[in-house]
């Protein structure tokens, strides 16, 4: 009720129009206005995601160094060869500067250049309150109704926040790299349990199969890892270069598909990511009235505290009371 | 109002005191509570949180594999020379193990123990909705309180995360390391503009030199990064091996606070973490209420997105309606 009430203007019913047929400038269009966010913005996005569900959305992450847009680029080519489109969501929450330049490197590396099958869109952020899970999730659902086959989210897997985005993947391949130092291994300890799929990159490399037998090792530590599946998680040794096990990658993607959907897994899996996307925008939604919306309640209320009236969790109470009656 | 309301247990008001008198076991046992955060709780770190705002607090952000936490340990050290004490809480997001025994280690290591002088904390997470940096913050609330002179949290620095746990700082250090590779450098790039001080670590290798060099010309092209503050951020180049540089880096840190409470920029800076830690406080509570306490609303809404009669964003619209008449 809330946002498809009022209809579309002629304006936004073509752009919805054009984006369904896969118009590419009609997709970047959109995509511009899921970032602006205003109301007008948000009740198109409500309309474009009646037509989401179909794409596979695949997350790609992986420790800084281990080559992950090296293998975003040879993935998406070998998606082409096999008749499949594909949109690529690729964000660095590190980085301060937006997408433009990195954006056209980013096309330029795949080799992909003018193939309308393959859309690349780079999203950073500089330190904005909330939300990079959520914008990257507007991201995938305008692919996915465009008509990508494969919508691929990629993401430096160190944090949190890359966790976060990584939940809204149906397949999630986590990336590790021979050779790289102690630390930025242990980084990735909390990301590698999110793992459907392991790839080891520079295959190469004569240490890459060390890796490999590492990664396969610590797995059968962690059988029970993804709860009840009966998945087995493979572990994949690749080079981007040499092309080695990239075809096999994407046909384990597939594989995993299969298994989802045949296993009733994949109605599981749409739920929790819902679940995280229904509580997440909640939480963007709260913190946009307070700050944008009641800046004045806000600014009486960092004085209380100040004055040691209340504490933080208490002004945010009566906080979110206020807002309530409001 | 909301939670100062009822009055403390016997039990909790004796805690308290210990905390206030600075008793190691009660601090423990205080932060366990933090955790826990449940109604009691809660109304213990409310009456906590009147007696905080004395301690200096220090956040210190470096890239994996910078020698962060050897260098918190020489802080640390530092501190207890000039006859002050200090509180640690050291922060590691993508660590999917607790406390004990990293935390074992953490004290061993700064060579400390037994000292009451020295408190440190871990804290990591694997996956919990929300709240690292409000948890964190709690525990630095308690150190203030238990009158700890500096408190210090400390995090690695490659996300938004990371960057959030800073906030909570008056004086941020972020660290770097000569000879990491380039993409390890590429990923701080988003946390160098949160410096109140650059430090270089790893000093008595022969390329210290020309990691603080790259920071300074850095610097230079970025003055203005910092709003309008007059503090000239300094490189400062230090060695947990030999020593050098850490009495520096000591009176740096207390020149930054004097700055601050001089021209004025504490007070700023202060408002500016009481919204941040209001806000995050409002999206825990909320994504608390919805996930913990009305799990059956949050289901017949993932339901209705799943049928595609409405998006995400408009059932987290609902979602806080509904919430509101309760």
């Amino acid at each position: 009720m809330t946002e498809s009430g009022a209809p579309l203007s002629p304006a936004d019913k073509t752009l919805l129009e054009e984006v369904l047929a896969g118009k590419t400038r009609a997709v970047a269009r959109m995509m511009s206005r899921a970032e602006a966010g205003g109301e007008e913005d948000r009740r198109l996005l409500a309309e474009l995601y009646r037509h989401t569900g179909r794409a596979h959305m695949v997350g790609l992450t992986g420790v800084p160094g281990s080559g992950k847009s090296t293998l975003a680029g040879a993935i998406a080519r070998a998606c082409r060869r096999k008749g499949l489109t594909i949109g690529i969501v690729a964000v660095d929450p590190s980085s301060p500067y937006s997408g433009g330049a990195i954006l056209g490197d980013r096309i330029r590396m795949t080799g992909l250049t003018g193939d309308d099958g393959v859309f690349i869109r780079s999203m950073a952020t500089g330190g904005v309150l909330g939300g990079l899970a959520r914008a990257s999730q507007d991201m995938m659902d305008i692919l996915d109704a465009a008509g990508f086959d494969v919508v691929l989210v990629e993401t430096v897997g160190v944090g949190q926040d890359e966790v976060d985005i990584m939940r809204a993947a149906h397949t999630v391949i986590v990336l590790s790299a021979p050779g790289l130092g102690d630390d930025i291994q242990a980084i990735k300890a909390g990301v590698l349990e999110i793992a459907d799929i392991h790839a080891v990159s520079k295959g190469d490399r004569a240490d890459a199969g060390q890796t490999a037998a590492q990664l396969k090792s610590m797995l059968n530590l962690n059988r029970t890892a993804k709860g009840n599946s009966t998945w087995r998680v493979p572990v994949l040794v690749t080079s981007a270069t040499t092309g080695d096990g990239i075809e096999q990658l994407i046909t384990v993607i597939g594989e995993h598909k299969d298994h989802l959907e045949q296993s009733g897994e994949m109605a599981e899996r749409r739920k929790q990511i819902l679940k995280f996307r229904i509580v997440k925008n909640m939480e963007d939604i709260i913190s946009t009235r307070v700050v944008s919306e009641h800046p004045g309640m806000l600014t009486t209320m960092i004085g209380r505290v100040l004055d040691r009236k209340t504490d933080p969790h208490g002004a945010a109470l009566d906080l979110l009371d206020a807002l309530a009656k409001d």
